[in-house]
């Protein structure tokens, strides 16, 4: 690939739009040396391929995923598919020898995502898993303050992420009800995001016992003709225990009116505790236990320059970055794994893991016991 | 008693002072019929009761408990000691036929308390356990709002309660630590407060699967001879079900730095969420899939003379009541409940299964399975 | 007087309420040696004045306050009527050698105001204004962080205070409305608070040039026959210059929908801010530049017992004091000032300062010039 | 130019980097139909000029603004140097014929402002000034409640707009502090922002009463020779009257410590209120007096494609802007200005209006009497 980066963009949707805007600014936000050259845009039908990949400046479109992978010119592939598709296009991009850029989480069941890392590792190629909160600023600041003994030990960990794209009764049944095609359901489209975070700030999750529930247990079928039933949880709960002996407890749902992204977290130390929440991801609460008692209290940290690679997007502080920022950081991770060889985090192994934990919150949902992450 | 009610009081610390300002009030305020007669103030030793009982207004003093229980003058007993004393003092009391005002937790065990409350319910006397925290009037309208189904019909709870009094390390060993003063830990101390408002929002809670934790595992002793083992815990969670089938969560940690009453909850709907914290009492947070939905989002309720009794303290929203002024309303409602025949809430009949609960939670944590209540 | 302090206390509504359970609590919250007698209760008619004299707890009840202030008996006259009575009863009260607790605004009129001073100043009895919200340990403590330096030397302030009682453009109209029965509009009811408080952060007032408005200039007669006048301010708003050279503004609004007791301010010094607002009166706001910059933010304080004298109410942080322990605060004040021969704060010479400032806010606003206070 | 937009930029630091970013994506973003070219980057020296365009994205740098601006190739000029250069480069690149995207303010002095306003009218370019806070679609929004009578007639308004980059005392002396150099103070920097956001809330500001300081009045020169004078000011603040009969107040500080990008404002109606806070510009406080009482309070509307065009940024709510985006959305709106011939808003002509009035302020802080923009 010389000095020259050739993507190829599968899915021009929410997060197609924010793989597309990442490629294009990766480079001029953050600096890296690597030249990007926006390859092929593949999404069906072919007119709509071809029209995105004009507004999004891909040089090609197609709607045969297979072909462009298969094409030696491009050098790494962005999936951003509907998640039962991710196993089948990851695969291919491996076998092919491109690196894989995929959303998460990896795929419909973790024999799946298995596959995909076996396949990934087998072959030697880079990947990585589109956990994009952990690449706010907000975030690596808060690993750094844990990092630097800010907030002393780590002894309990607490997380939330809802959001009420489901909360509604009256929604029609989707293809998002049935496992067959969407798997898990807030634990994974939501849950695996926080479990990423909480990995980041706590370390693997050692055994948890979980609860989950089907709030709305049918919902009407669009077509008039009745009820269909939804199969995946809206809500899931988990007692968890980290390896490091910390105890807490992660919480997600889909039906939370009101929660638009209510990703949240905190983290108890013996010195403060740190906390944040994702629907304002430009902040960091921090108590730590030092000076006069009288003026202690929880702070408000704005990110700004302070917190790398913040003062990429702009000299700034308290100016916010946006979500999409987010991705074009993600991008740079990627693209600094390509380039040294050192996995980029997540990889398909590291990410592996957190998608291990949603299954296994199910699983112990199911059979009503604890269950030991070695044993999934 | 005719129409004079004449009140023992035991104990002059925290709450012993909020029941002497409750009983002083509770006819100013709140406008009660009855006459309020500050009759007996009880601590130890009788010198400080002397004093305090001419700061607080009570007519006379006294060390020995069981000789102002068993005076025939006494109609209504406040018992606010530290809690392994409450059993004694309310069974003694209820034999002398009196009403009982007893702190929670009502006792160490859930034998003791189960006790108390056989013991009220054979005496016919009225009790009331101190749940102070449901009497605030913006508690009380979310209570109504669930009531008038302006969220519809609840589908999931989460809790928590956490302070920060046992999160510095260094803190010396105390009787809070040992078992046999103490009883629970962050579970006797908060946890119960929470299950308080959770029964009040949801109803009762049928089974749960709960963990708990030590973090700090010793202290320093006071006499500098060592470290004394912390017996019970500091942490404590646990997924939970209602018997009206909503799932949810609750936890508690008295090792939660920053946090100095962080009693929250949150209430999901079909229609809507209510959020509540005790740092913020007078606010309640209200959520509904209602108008315009460019306009929705989580409204701040200031409290005010909609929110009965709240103007009974101020005609004037914003104002903000305090946390004493819970205590007032508490005790318009014992009174109410002695008047009336008609048990207050919560009287030990109901509290004791808030107790059960936080029983249930440590026998789950230490037995590693789902505790049914009915088996408490 | 000996050691008993007998009071009398004219008007049972809002603010008579506050008072009298500041009276009877103020010994009993605070400690204080002194013993207060609920002697007389003044309302209009009889029978209201003897109805809330029994819950109450006054001993005496009347509708004559002539007769009261003039009773040998009475110490302490507490006056809660509407403003326009304020002048006279003071008046009466101070010739009968009464100290006096007095709500604020003084009096209609600056006149009247200097009237009142004068009389109080001659005959030597203590004499306090009832000025609540600087008597908040959260207050109290911000003009300690600022004494100790920690937000440096102040450089800039600005306040708010608004409220939406006068909100609705429906609301008929009344006595509030005229001049002559309520003088000034917002800045008599709220406005002068605000001052208050900023006399307390940054001392006083040089001169000022102000702006205000009736927003609704005319309001429906409650009898139905057209619409009345409101000769009064809506709204008020001054550029305001400190005698030590610190600059900035001071808003008021009784038209402000939403804000319910948004009196809130902030303090910009050279090396931090304090800012506050009341309908969060327990939280502080704190910044300082100080320790790591990626570290720094706006902390929340919490009141606890580190802020004197909140451990009089509850030695628990963040359990909240109300609008109504103020008053009983402000009771403290005033026996201590009794006591000791030191005025209390503020007493009606210091009070007089804020009210000066509310009539030049006035007259700047009618001549459209920057008016000194010394020419006030 | 045909359907390709050749793209000059000047400048290459904080606000250059925002142009470039928002050239780069505005078409990918927006789905505008107009193909945009990268085509020249001018800064100095020439290699970081050409560093940077590598980097951005730009197909050739140079180091000479003005043969950029007179290369016949380009068609729109970006701006985004020093202040003190605007006014050259705009004259030039209007009497060249290009388009131009000049960052705010327009010019040190309402001199320059006004010869650049009457150069863009009689060449008939396009021109836009980069007022980007106003093309938020919280603002965006904000004015479409205030259009469909949400809150009511308008009444008041409040506006502030803080940082603290001047606000330590020991920051040395730099060009900013000289009025030759930099023109006014933080009204130039910050408060023409806050001035664009209340004309597009409540039309054009009639008259004012300003006031000002320089709160930190020498610095220590960078060299170690002395102390240089602050020329211009670190605050200043202005009660205003709108011509439609609104009267308000504006502030704006750079000295205020804690504040990032503290741009707040309130506009109080008759039947509501709307605040915001750009440090949360995802956020938009709404209260309406609608429903029951007991159900009023400010609700916390998070942005979402609700409210356009956040859609074509991301369609899931609460996923956040950042300050970026808020370009692109500017770019979008330039580009329709020049595709259709209707001048985008603010061109220079609705652009001096926000700069009169910071003018305006400034003078009457000199002068110490009102002034009404018309006489400016």
């Amino acid at each position: 690939m010389g000095n020259l980066l050739n993507v190829g963009l599968i899915g021009t949707g929410f997060m197609g739009k924010t793989h597309a805007l990442a490629w294009r600014n990766v480079k001029a936000v953050m600096g890296v040396g690597q030249e990007i050259s926006l390859h092929t845009l593949c999404d069906m039908p072919e007119e709509k391929a071809r029209a995105t990949a004009v507004q999004f400046g891909f040089a090609n479109a197609t709607a045969d995923w297979r072909a462009m992978i298969s094409d030696p010119a491009i050098d790494v592939v962005s999936i951003t598919t509907p998640n039962q598709m991710h196993r089948d296009m990851a695969l291919a991009a491996i076998e092919a020898g491109k690196h894989v850029w995929c959303e998460k989480p990896m795929a419909l069941t973790l024999d799946e995502a298995r596959m995909m890392e076996a396949a990934a590792k087998a072959r030697g190629v880079t990947t990585m898993v589109g956990y994009n909160y952990i690449h706010n600023p907000a975030f690596r600041h808060a690993q750094r303050l844990i990092a630097d003994d800010v907030i002393g030990r780590v002894v309990h960990f607490r997380g939330w992420v809802d959001e009420d794209y489901q909360a509604d009764p009256d929604l029609p049944w989707t293809w998002r009800a049935r496992i067959a095609d969407a798997g898990l359901g807030t634990l994974g489209d939501l849950g695996c995001h926080l479990i990423s975070m909480a990995y980041g700030l706590c370390g693997p999750i050692d055994s948890l016992v979980a609860d989950m529930q089907t709030v709305h247990e049918t919902r009407p079928l669009p077509d008039g003709t009745g009820r269909g039933a939804v199969e995946n949880e809206d809500t899931a709960t988990a007692l968890v225990r980290f390896a490091n002996g910390v105890h807490g407890s992660v919480a997600s749902s889909r039906s939370a009116w009101g929660r638009k992204n209510k990703l949240a977290w905190e983290v108890h130390g013996t010195k403060g505790m740190i906390c944040f929440e994702q629907e304002r991801m430009n902040e960091l609460q921090l108590y730590t236990n030092e000076g006069p008692k009288a003026q202690q209290g929880f702070r408000t940290i704005l990110t700004g320059p302070e917190h790398a690679p913040f003062g990429n997007f702009c000299p700034a502080p308290g100016h916010q970055l946006g979500f999409g920022d987010l991705k074009i950081i993600e991008a740079a991770a990627l693209l600094d794994g390509i380039a040294s060889g050192t996995p980029p985090y997540p990889d398909f192994t590291a990410a592996l893991e957190f998608e291990k934990v949603i299954h296994a919150m199910a699983q112990s949902a199911r059979d009503g016991r604890r269950v030991f992450l070695q044993e999934v």
